[in-house]
Formats: structure tokens, C-alpha cells, sequence
């Protein structure tokens, strides 16, 4: 057990890379708008295990053998395809025990860039506190790593890894990295009224026919759920209360 | 003549490609610690044209034709070369007029980057409000690009950016970058102290040993200088009253 792990941000895929951090450690994927976000609600649903996969192809391919499948693209759900990827799309409760395919170019992508990590884990601002506390019960060096808007920076997610590194630096993580020291300072700039400060971003603006009114309050409301996902092999479960 | 122009920012070199803003555009080259401010210095004190040069065996080669090198590595004046690239190497009085090789791989590296660029500046705290009005009266689209360290977002280029953004945005320039936002807003934060806040900074605690404490102060001084300097060719040399 580490006396003090450190908290390292990547603001984009692009940089992970370059990360000071050595192993081991433990990565947390974000995709605010919206896969971390959703994959949060399904499990916090029952959703029992999410396959999560990049391309169309594979998403058509998985609901030919019979899998309950999220996909859509620009807002439509695929012809194919079960449901949509948004949050809404999950908070029902017949899918409790499922296995549900999510397609997820981003997302995917993002969790196969961090296979040097010891454990994979899902944020978003719903399941925060969870989150924060298994990592801290863990001990081990983290590197949040923000899906990002076309591999641009974006607001949401980097906000949402200032809330991430704010808990864990107020419990004797360290950091020796400039972006965890910014994001924290969004994060402070933006907590009194998160809805109004993600409204300015690009992202959201973008997202705004995509993204309902409901799916974005649910989005930005801390705590929801207390459900913590990883990756086990190559899917998503949600962790067990002990590791 | 654009109505308005925009402003965007790329925390990283390596995030350039994937930049929002078409040409034509006006690039700010960006690296607070050093090389940007230490050219702002240079031409502040008489200097009249500057020669970047990525590599040692480049700067090497400029000293035996003839050349004034500036050339450091590690904190080291390296043996063949005339002066370092501090800040306080170039302010002095005998430059006057002359022509100074300047060693920077970041810095020449990211200048090379922005060849897509109409214009190619170069931006510090000490000549940030001349250059804002140099980019308010050409009012085009403008790609701020931080230089950062090893490739990684860093506090004072990223700070640095935001106050520039503030000007920009503040005299009729837009964005949907949310680099650009999450900036300005960071620049919020520091600008009530700007030294203390960059202080934090791990890139500064790393340069610790290789930046004085008189450089620093230097470095976070607003407008010491009303030098703009562009790239001209190979060469950088301020920007003359006109455009």
C-alpha cells in the first residue's frame, strides 16, 4: 500500500502516452456526454454486464447473435439496434439482469488505450462519491483519462476529473501533474452550479438536439447511483463490494 | 475584414492537428518557461532578428559560421555557445542590433507545427497586451498554441492563453472551443497573483533549479515590452507598426 498514490489527468486520448505516471495504477475512463453516464444508469438499473464495443459492424453483428443492443448515431437509434445510447435509454427496469452490447466508438477506444492499467474503471459525476471512495480504499496511483470531443479537450469531462481529483487529493493523493491542479480549479469554478457552467460548453451545444433536457439534469446531478463498473476481461460489471 | 473572428486553444502540441479553426488564421506561439518570453526580451533590448534552431548540432554549426549562439541545455551554458536562454541572458545592452541564434527544440518544434498559419507570433505575459491589440486591429481567426512540457497541458502556457482569450474575446472575437473557456477561466483564478498561483506549477517546481528567481518575476510581469515578434521567413523579427 502506497502512503501517497498519485492522481494524474489526461484532458485527451491523445495524450495518454505521454503520462508521468509508471505502473501500477489504476485508470478512470470518462465520457460525460455521454457513454461513462450511461453505463452509470444501466448498472444502476441492474443491468447485469455491458459488452462494450467501437464499430457499427460489430454492433449488427452482436444483435444477430442475439444480444440486447445500444446503438444509435446523430441521435437515431439504428435500424437494428434495441435502444440508444443515452442515459434515459437505460433508467427502466426490465433490462435488471441483462446483458446489454453498447456501441461506443469513443468510450471503447479510450478503454483499450488504458490496457497498461491494473484495473479499468467508469466515472461520471453520477456515481462520483463511489467511485472516489473505492479509489481511495484502494490506494493505488490513478490517471483519469477524459474521452474527450474529437480529441479536443472538453469541459465535462475535464470538470468532472478536477471533482474526481479534489476527493482524492483531500485524502492524501499527491500530484505532481499542472492538468489535475486545473481541473481542480474548474471544478471549484463550476460546482455551485455545474448545469449552468457545462451549458457554455461547446460540447453541450454540439450534443443539444441530442441530448434532452432530462439526460442532461440526470448528467449532472452527483450520486445518484453507488455503483462503481470495470472492465473484467472485456466487459463492464460493476465491481464487487471487496477487491 | 471578419465580423467576428474566433479564438481557439491547443493545451498541446500534439493536439493541434485536430484544432476547429480553418485558414486562414493567425497563430500565437506559447512557451511561458522559457523560450517565448526569453525572445520577447531579446528584441525588447535592441536584439534585431532572431534565428530558432531545434537541435545542439544546429546551434553548433550556427557558431562556427559566425553566429551569436544562445545555447543551453540542463541549466547549462553549453561551451561553444555566447550566452544561455534565460530571460536575463538577453537583457542587457550590447545585443543591440545584432543577429541571435536561438536554441529551442520545443519552441521551434511548435513554431514549425503552425506552417498552415498566415502569421506565426509569439506571445508572453511581459508583451501580452501589444499583441492582443496587434491581433484585435488584424481581426483574424487566431490558434493560440502552447508549447507545454513534453507535450503535456502545463499552468503558465495554458494561463497564458486564457489572458489572451479574455482580451480576444472581450473586444468582439467568439469561440465554441472549450479550451479556450476552460483558459480564460483559469486565468480568472490565477490573475490576482499571478506568481503564486504559477508557483504550483510542476513545471516550475522542475525548472526550479534552472530559473531564477529574477527571471520569474520577469516572466509573470504584464507588458513589460510593446514587441510583437513574427516569423519571417526562417527568421523571427518584431512585427513592424503596420501590417
Amino acid at each position: 500500500m502506497k502512503e501517497h498514490p498519485t492522481v494524474e489527468v489526461c484532458f485527451s486520448p491523445k495524450l495518454y502516452k505521454y503520462k508521468l505516471t509508471k505502473t501500477p495504477f489504476t485508470a478512470v475512463i470518462v465520457d460525460i456526454l455521454r457513454a461513462t453516464t450511461s453505463i452509470c444508469a444501466a448498472f444502476d438499473h441492474g443491468v447485469r454486464k455491458i459488452i462494450p464495443v467501437a464499430g457499427l459492424d460489430e454492433a449488427r453483428d452482436m444483435k444477430n447473435k442475439g444480444f440486447t443492443v445500444a446503438c444509435e448515431r446523430n441521435g437515431e437509434v439504428l435500424d437494428f439496434a434495441d435502444m440508444g445510447n443515452s442515459a434515459s435509454d437505460f433508467r427502466r427496469d426490465d433490462l435488471k439482469g441483462e446483458t446489454v452490447v453498447f456501441s461506443t466508438t469513443n468510450g471503447t477506444k479510450t478503454i483499450h488505450l488504458a490496457h497498461d492499467a491494473s484495473e479499468i474503471l467508469i466515472g461520471a459525476f453520477v456515481n462520483i462519491d463511489a467511485l472516489a471512495g473505492y479509489l481511495i480504499d484502494k490506494n493505488e496511483n490513478v490517471v483519469i483519462i477524459c474521452a474527450a470531443w474529437k480529441n479536443l479537450f472538453n469541459l465535462e469531462d475535464s470538470v468532472f476529473a478536477g471533482a474526481l481529483s479534489e476527493r482524492l487529493l483531500s485524502h492524501g493523493f499527491t500530484t505532481v501533474c499542472d492538468s489535475a491542479l486545473a481541473s481542480v480549479d474548474l471544478w471549484e469554478k463550476a460546482k455551485n452550479n455545474l448545469k449552468g457552467y457545462l451549458s457554455k460548453s461547446s460540447h453541450r451545444n454540439r450534443l443539444k438536439h441530442l441530448v434532452s433536457d432530462e439526460d442532461f439534469n440526470y448528467t449532472v446531478t452527483l450520486n445518484v447511483t453507488g455503483v462503481v463498473p470495470h472492465l473484467k476481461g472485456e466487459n463492464l460489471v460493476p465491481v464487487s463490494s471487496a477487491f
